[in-house]
């Protein structure tokens, strides 16, 4: 069969995972417990990788679109967290550029982004990155980050990105820990 | 209407031309040809940006999947050519990791990849990339390149991914002036 469309679906899990969490979240270690929730419950529900993700609206700390990785489970090395959820919110927004509106969005991420995720936080139109455990963690257990800039936060910053590091690192640490202790896949991994 | 899924389809016009073309693809000339001529048809039926793609198998010069830009056509800033390709063929080959079997694939781009889309790269499993057009090229008309490491081709050559460049870069830079003349959308132009 020919395919000829990338479909990434949200699981079946999120919708009640998300409704509940309520519908707005107060601050950034609220928003980043969420996004660690979802990257535990990723694991537990065998949907991908340990990683979990969400856009924001920055004013009123109101969801726009959860996001997991769905790498293993879609047969896709696109679906990282952070691209799921960014093209859900762009989806669910209707517009490519998130910052072509009068409302500024942020993208919330139980680990630092990779070089693609990274790469592609410029062109999703957030304004600001929150980010929890760091990719040396996600090396930690044998997955790979790509080639980043040696200052991939201050290649945000002079693109008038805010970034915050190290949100409840320790919480981020532990889901990456639990998705050893299961044995889950490393896909792509590191390579000497 | 929440959409739980993002969906990047390619043009209806594209079977049309990709059986146009033949099967298989001598050498690189004729693989940048036919991409080059992707992103040209891509401009001119209105589908997206002036960037054209495809992954295929090294040996054999065998089409897996074509790629065009889809990034205001289906509201997605992810939707760059050599995602869609990416994306694509691994669903038809239902895989994550192109480099997981005996075959070997590689990417060819009408321009060479942005800064996503190159982290993108080792992740896909592709082992070759051919570039038309430089990403010098693609600035020159507006658009963003973004954080590339400097030694971009190097980074990929230390994971074993060969990596050939200004194949048939005058009629790369060609069709992005075609985009430019025709006043195509110059989308996540350069920000200064």
């Amino acid at each position: 069969m020919t395919r000829d469309d990338i479909t990434l679906t949200l699981p079946g899990w999120i919708g009640e995972f998300v409704a509940g969490c309520g519908a707005g979240f107060d601050g950034d270690e609220a928003k980043m417990g969420f996004v660690i929730g979802l990257a535990r419950r990723n694991i537990e529900a065998g949907t991908g990788g340990p990683f979990g993700a969400g856009v924001f609206e920055i004013e009123s700390g109101r969801l726009i679109a959860p996001g997991v990785n769905l790498v293993t489970s879609a047969n896709c090395s696109l679906a990282h967290a952070e691209m799921v959820a960014i093209g859900i919110a762009q989806q669910r927004l209707g517009t490519y550029d998130l910052s072509s509106g009068e409302t500024a969005y942020e993208l919330v991420t139980s680990t630092e982004p990779c070089a693609m995720c990274l790469g592609a936080i410029p062109w999703s139109g957030v304004r600001r990155v929150v980010c929890g455990a760091r990719g040396a963690d996600a090396c930690a257990i044998g997955f790979d980050e790509g080639a980043k800039p040696d200052d991939w936060v201050g290649s945000l910053r002079e693109r008038g990105i805010e970034v915050v590091c190290d949100v409840l690192r320790d919480r981020g640490q532990a889901v990456l820990q639990q998705y050893l202790t299961s044995n889950g896949e490393i896909y792509n991994a590191q390579r000497d």
